[in-house]
């Protein structure tokens, strides 16, 4: 077992606080990675907070991870000690199934295991996310970080970056589709980018006017206010996909109206409720599609950072020393970042 | 202009009654017919009620008709006088739209003219439907019957038939694909008809127990009850579709929780509020689909009606003297047919 420094919430309504904890040894399989990066998700503060139940304290958070390969399993081949690498949402899966079989580890029939508040499939341990110096992880959950990107901005593209990535290629988004992301935050921005270079014409859906500048600032083509009715009716049948990264309840007919018909709206940030009820016929009538999407699995995230690579995408980022991870929740509750905190990890390092 | 008898509902809330009609002379493209069958839809007690609003009267419902092509206009090449011949949803769309060009007429942009309660595109007389002697109908939404299929009882196939065959082909229903059909009506037993033909093992969920034997008889392999919760999680995560043909809300989730991870749940019945709502993880945690579907293009149409020659497919009829509509509306609407009524229309021509 190796020591670790982490950041852990004890309980619903403790801070986070420092906490030492420990790494298992390496099996055969393991990536030992010394953390320089961890991104802050809005999941991490609902498992802190126990919003969705089932939080098994201590709850190290953290599923944004980029570090440097610090030692290898016997069996590992595709990493080596200095390597820059990043660990995303997911640590283990049953690594049979038909989904895992296929890559979606993601959709894995028997769970695929968090990179937090999971259970280790071998020792039960509970799993501690990436506010921490150092993790451990099964060669098949670390990806490759390209040279070429800038490592602090990349961390958010392991759950930010393949939520938005992995729908839009999945529905075949390509050149001159026109896409529309609602919503503008740390999801949202990441769907402008990927539909962008994907060849696409990009919409943003905003509720306010004041944000008129912000959207065309994150490189959409066109900005559409949501709360002016002229506006969404001229918007009527022109959208082929819509990504909807609103993690609240909240209307969608007047989105599925802009949907041509076998147009989808592709959910990726609410879990509960669609409240007001969603009005069958604007599906029924116009053959249109509502789909959810849930990050992506191993090639795909892989797949997505080389992509990043190529076109140049980062995530754009606020850094953080984790000392003031607490007051950067309650910034992020206000929607007051721009897009993604990202913690450096040698203030943890560097911590008495 | 020729005279055709009819039967018309002259307002929401009176009877259908005997009215004397024009039908028009005919235009280049035009087919006239001499109407044998008329199948009995519930839109047609839709619109002769005015559940929907906007219904013209008189209304002179019928959207699945079979008849003989009495003459043809100077343009026509597909249709000979004395061919069996089919009418169904629509009898004109704009025809150079990007729906209109794939055959995809029922999602036209500029919108599709209904087999009655539309508006003829140039003259503006409002559409009068099947529940009559005669109809003339531009070749374009003509399908030809194949003498195989017994005409009485293939008249619902040009609605209730090509409601449920168009998505599973459009979803690619094949070989082996486990897929459920929920509600045991007109539109749901045709399901099971196509689903069977496809090659899919075929469950029928019911709310009651009473009607096991029945779906069976229906030609399912499994039947469900959805009122039994233990049932219900037994089937968790084991279909790839669900076509959905209830016409009232219901609690969705319980069926999306039985579609495996990328399942289809296609809703062909509804077009009002998803109540109780939609839980947005049932689709975002399993990449699941919440599809509509609406009948089906020509060429489909016409696809569908030899795939049910090919495979011996007919709708299961109850015939019906045009005289007793009024109580066969009535006991549609407690579900009291064996599937769908079909109106022999001599006895609309013999009547004094
Ligand atoms: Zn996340
Ligand atoms: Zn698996
Ligand atoms: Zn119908
Ligand atoms: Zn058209």
């Amino acid at each position: 077992m190796t020591h670790s420094k982490a950041y852990a919430a004890q309980a619903a309504d403790k801070p986070l606080a420092p906490l030492d904890i420990e790494r298992r040894e390496l099996r055969p399989d393991d990536v030992a990675i010394e953390i320089d990066y961890c991104g802050v998700c809005h999941s991490d503060i609902h498992t802190v907070e126990n919003d969705w139940g089932g939080s098994l304290y201590p709850v190290v958070p953290g599923h944004e991870i980029i570090g440097r390969v610090q030692a290898v399993g016997v069996d590992v081949r595709k990493y080596q000690v200095g390597q820059v690498v990043g660990v995303g949402c997911m640590v283990d899966s049953c690594r049979s199934c038909s989904a895992c079989e296929t890559g979606l580890e993601q959709y894995c029939l028997k769970g695929m295991t968090g990179t937090y508040n999971g259970r280790d499939r071998h020792d039960k341990s509970v799993t501690l996310g990436g506010y921490s110096e150092k993790i451990v992880v099964s060669e098949r959950f670390v990806v490759n970080i390209p040279e070429k990107l800038d490592a602090a901005s990349a961390a958010p593209l392991l759950c930010a970056g393949i939520t938005t990535y992995s729908p839009l290629m999945h529905y075949g988004v390509k050149a001159g589709d026109r896409v529309g992301v609602i919503g503008m935050g740390g999801l949202g921005h990441m769907g402008v980018k990927f539909a962008k270079a994907l060849g696409a014409e990009v919409t943003i859906f905003t509720r306010s006017e004041s944000k008129m500048e912000e959207a065309r600032s994150q490189g959409a083509d066109h900005v559409i206010i949501s709360t002016d009715p002229a506006q969404m009716k001229a918007a009527r049948e022109t959208f082929d996909v819509l990504l909807d990264t609103i993690p609240v309840p909240h209307d969608m007919n007047p989105y599925l109206n802009c949907l041509k018909y076998d147009g989808k709206h592709i959910v990726v940030g609410l879990l509960t409720a669609v409240e007001p009820p969603l009005q069958a016929g604007m599906l029924v009538m116009k053959r249109r599609v509502l789909a959810g999407s849930l990050i992506g699995g191993m090639p795909e995230t892989q797949e997505m950072l080389d992509f990043c690579a190529e076109h140049d995408i980062t995530c754009d980022v606020e850094m953080l020393d984790i000392q003031n991870i607490n007051e950067a929740y309650d910034r992020m509750k206000k929607g007051d970042v721009k897009y993604r905190f990202v913690i450096d990890m040698k203030t943890l390092k560097d911590s008495a």
